[in-house]
């Protein structure tokens, strides 16, 4: 094991750039938004324990407690760098409503206390720990970002009943979770407080997992919730993705935490049967919504793609966390194919609005076609962003994932340290300042400036996707990384990671992208959309890819667009024509990034092309 | 109107070739497996009308009549060639229990009086008309055949009973049937007949359709069965796709019956929207399996394609129709592409196994993907044909098929002779005889004798994929036939229709079909199958289009198979990789007919290919 630690996001400072603007679009938007939406459904009020059958208020759902602790975490973050009132009054408002209403025991569950009380650690599936989880990240963020231990009290008096309950008594009628986290976020609280009881319970739910033959329901296997399995036996991703993810990235912290080479195998193997056969260029992973899981490899059709945001989340998570225990760039390249990508779709351009699932084509014409039948009965995914779901994991997922990017820049150890994210910043470690200017991922031009850091290794990452750099100091390539030795009080580092169009093509045994090909700019995948390109079907298209697409910087996406040249097939007035009769036009095709599709209302839209 | 008269079947006789071989298959095996099939169901045992509620006997179905009425429709085509004293029998002994259990008032209808007598004529989609229409088809049948009067006897009986209910007292809870059939049927009858008030009921049925808003239920609108308009407003195909053209069959009837120009125009409007916008190249009909219904124009997914078998039997009797009609060479052009495609893919080689849908692709790893969860989720068609089904339109359809393909042949008025079809035959017209020799679809080489026809004309269709022909008799080309004078007793016409593979593509509007061509030769449809090219999946390959396939005879399949080159795109160990790193290595595919497929087990099927 090569092991790094991230640089918290408390020392992280994001200056400028495409992070900046989402980073201000998030705390002066989205986290309201999310906000506003949480009030009008309902959410915030359960936290004043008084649903009662028949009262008018709304039923607090099983989930709810994990949104609102997603949303308390984020704003965490946010108050790290800036000062807001009103958020921090509501979050102190709510960890309020929380000590109020902590049962006698510990136990704090909204639903299972006001709604199902009988069912209080009964049903596996029933979210109870995966809200604990949530409580106990939103803990660790609200200490280290406010200094406040007062949720970090509430979680712990709640973690004490959970371990008589099930490791004690085992009194619970289930051993591990039906939706993990809690693992993970139980091993995020042992490395804030060096409490070995938290590790030793985030422990108990990995290695118990799949020994109890748990998990069988009259709808699913027991890999829908990966317990087929002991964990260190585990070489495939199955089941619910963010489910899956979830336990993978704690598998991953507790390797790291135990040395636990056989749980970091499991890892490895997981994480290249992802990369490798489950996972759409755009990051997404679980391509089926039956379940909202992974399927078998090379199942990747575009048009039906769940892809839901919460699991490129998720995958990004469990990527970030191996990085810091391999050396290895792929890891940190997954990062940044989820950031770039499969996560940020998830969110509208002006911030108030989200997608739960992710597709990679859009087709009208497949909508309202049964014209006979009076429903449509297709299930396809919607085609524009909502302002929230019934089970709304995905908005504060992101209001997180925006407020803590910082977190993913960094990471070092007593010798090096590594710079994984291209984003513009200023960090702090120690006595050494490193700041980074570029305007990733519009250019790959990079400067890094080190300050303090005599005798150490700063290593930077070398994109995956870059076949051409170079860089102004000397290195040794290590990992992916270069390496390069910090020799005086202060360095300047230029590195220029040449970014051109590429285009890609997938594994032959991808169905659904043969004889296709994707477009990408450096780490970013673009897309297709009718808007750009009105009167013209992408599927009547035929890429021309001996012509480099020419780029352009968009201010409205904070990053270039894509102007390629394709064949365009003429109509004809025959359904089936001989090929003789074939003639084609050439045509320009404006392409934008994917993650900025279903901005402009409804269109096609498509990230693979006939080529 | 051109008017032209089908010669009947009973003056054709096939004498060799593809076609004898089909129809022996369905005198020797098909029609025996289609009533074993029956009898163990027990429909044949349903028309003793002797089940009663707890009786051990299965319970008769609202369809089932029809299924018999079918198979009984084809043994009199069979009987007209050969005598076969089991199958006559068997229908004299079926026809004996109508006329034993036809109610006191004519009515017939075994599921409507044993099972559910309170429903008569209550419920439209009940098919109870539908059931006297396919009665009245092997009445005709019957009679033209054997000469027998029994089946008219008792379908008169009936028919009368609903002239009074529906015509005269309008006592039933519904003005025009949910099913159509007996519009054709009933002209059918008119015209063996010549007695009016068959033609007039018809005519009823088919002037009040769509006046009375009848159709809507709580699942379907009510173009679900034609309803939503007058049919002679009605321009585009909707709805269940045999009910459709079912009731076009019967609007061309009419128009042809009482010179209606206007219903004629509804026709060829509406046939124009099958052919042009709504039909696999297979001849497939009705893409969804929702309602088994047309949807919109170029919505032809081919690996959920439905086009039901009975579908494609509907569009050739349409076609056949309307050949009839107008002098246009493109109404037998369909029925070609049904009879060598989309009609006899529905039954396996061996004759005793059947598809009721008819996909165009079939990728097994579509299959049992959804490793975590319990069931299966998207519906697609069976891999397999099965003996028999709940709902068994299609096997009996099949079996009048085969057995009436005869009349297909030819068509006469007063001064021309049509030869439509390229069988092998000899046919009686009077004083005429004629006799057509060829390996058609093995050759596009026809010889056709004509004896005695000295002063008329024999017009010859030059078929819709012919490029090259010649003919040895000087012709005139009218409407896509070739029009020859028979200036002799005795002329011998040699025709060389010249048939070689060709690539065909399609209009760029079908998304399913982008960037993909076809193979056919002469009238047949070709298809990948895995059986003959082992170790590739046909999306991994690129079709070289500029090199002409090699075709080989296969007794196998009484029909010609391709061999195609092609390019595989090798392997790559990553997921996602630039497209510089393209390799592809040359293939050699075998291809066989569309209407062979699925015979050797389950296999990755397509018709169309990556370009």
């Amino acid at each position: 094991m090569d092991k790094t630690i991230p640089v918290p996001f408390t020392s992280v400072k994001i200056t400028d750039g495409f992070w900046k603007k989402r980073k201000e679009l998030n705390e002066n938007v989205t986290i309201y938004a999310v906000r506003d939406r949480f009030i009008d459904t309902g959410r915030f009020e359960a936290f004043k324990f008084n649903w009662k059958e028949g009262s008018d208020i709304p039923k607090p759902h099983i989930f709810w407690d994990s949104d609102v602790a997603k949303w308390m975490e984020s704003v965490a973050y946010i108050l790290a760098e800036k000062e807001d009132k009103i958020l921090r009054s509501q979050v102190e408002e709510l960890v309020s409503l929380m000590e109020i209403n902590q049962q006698e025991d510990g136990y704090f569950n909204i639903a299972h206390t006001v709604v199902h009380p009988e069912d209080r650690f009964k049903i596996r599936n029933n979210h109870e720990l995966y809200c604990l989880g949530h409580f106990i990240e939103a803990a660790v963020a609200w200490k280290e970002s406010t200094g406040s231990d007062r949720l970090i009290t509430i979680t712990d008096k709640y973690i004490d009943l959970v371990i008589r309950i099930f490791c004690v008594e085992r009194s619970a009628e289930f051993v591990t979770p039906g939706h993990e986290e809690i693992e993970l976020a139980l091993i995020r609280l042992y490395r804030l407080t060096k409490n070995k009881k938290y590790l030793d319970l985030a422990l108990f739910f990995l290695n118990e997992r799949g020994l109890h033959n748990e998990g069988l329901t009259d709808w699913c296997n027991s890999s829908y919730n990966q317990s087929h399995l002991p964990v260190r036996q585990q070489r495939e991703a199955m089941g619910h993705a963010v489910r899956a993810c979830y336990l993978y990235s704690a598998m991953a912290d507790a390797a790291k935490e135990t040395d636990d080479k056989e749980l970091l195998d499991a890892c490895t193997n997981i994480f290249n049967d992802i990369v490798h056969n489950k996972m759409y260029i755009t990051g997404g992973i679980g391509s089926s919504h039956h379940g909202e899981a992974f399927t078998v490899a090379y199942d990747l059709p575009n048009n039906t793609a769940y892809a839901e945001t919460c699991a490129s989340i998720s995958l990004m998570m469990f990527a970030d966390r191996m990085k810091d225990i391999i050396l290895d760039s792929k890891y940190a390249d997954i990062v940044e194919r989820e950031i770039y990508n499969g996560i940020i779709s998830g969110i509208s351009l002006d911030g108030k609005a989200f997608f739960y699932e992710n597709p990679l084509e859009i087709n009208l014409s497949d909508r309202n076609k049964h014209t006979s039948m009076k429903q449509e009965p297709e299930r396809l995914p919607i085609t524009q962003r909502q302002e929230v779901f019934s089970c709304s994991c995905c908005p504060p997922n992101l209001t997180r994932f925006f407020a803590g990017i910082g977190e993913k820049v960094f990471s070092e150890n007593n010798d090096s340290v590594f710079l994984h994210q291209y984003i513009p910043c200023t960090a702090l470690m120690g006595d050494m300042t490193i700041s980074v200017e570029t305007e990733y991922p519009v250019s790959g031009k990079i400067k890094i400036n080190v300050k303090n850091g005599t005798g150490k290794y700063l290593c930077v990452r070398i994109p995956g996707w870059c076949e051409n750099y170079s860089i102004s100091e000397s290195f040794e390539s290590v990992g992916g990384y270069a390496k390069i030795l910090i020799y005086s009080d202060e360095i300047t580092v230029f590195a220029d990671f040449v970014m051109e169009p590429v285009f890609y093509l997938c594994k032959k045994d991808v169905r659904a992208n043969a004889n296709k090909a994707a477009l990408m700019y450096g780490p970013v995948v673009y897309c297709f959309e009718k808007f750009d390109n009105p009167y013209i079907n992408h599927w009547s298209l035929r890429f021309d890819t001996e012509i480099t697409p020419e780029v352009i910087y968009d201010k409205n996406y904070s990053c270039n667009i894509l102007i390629a040249q394709a064949f365009e097939i003429e109509n004809s007035d025959k359904l089936y024509y001989n090929i003789k009769e074939k003639k084609e036009n050439k045509v320009t095709i404006k392409l934008i990034p994917y993650f900025a599709f279903a901005n402009r209302g409804e269109s096609d839209m498509t990230v693979w092309f006939n080529i």
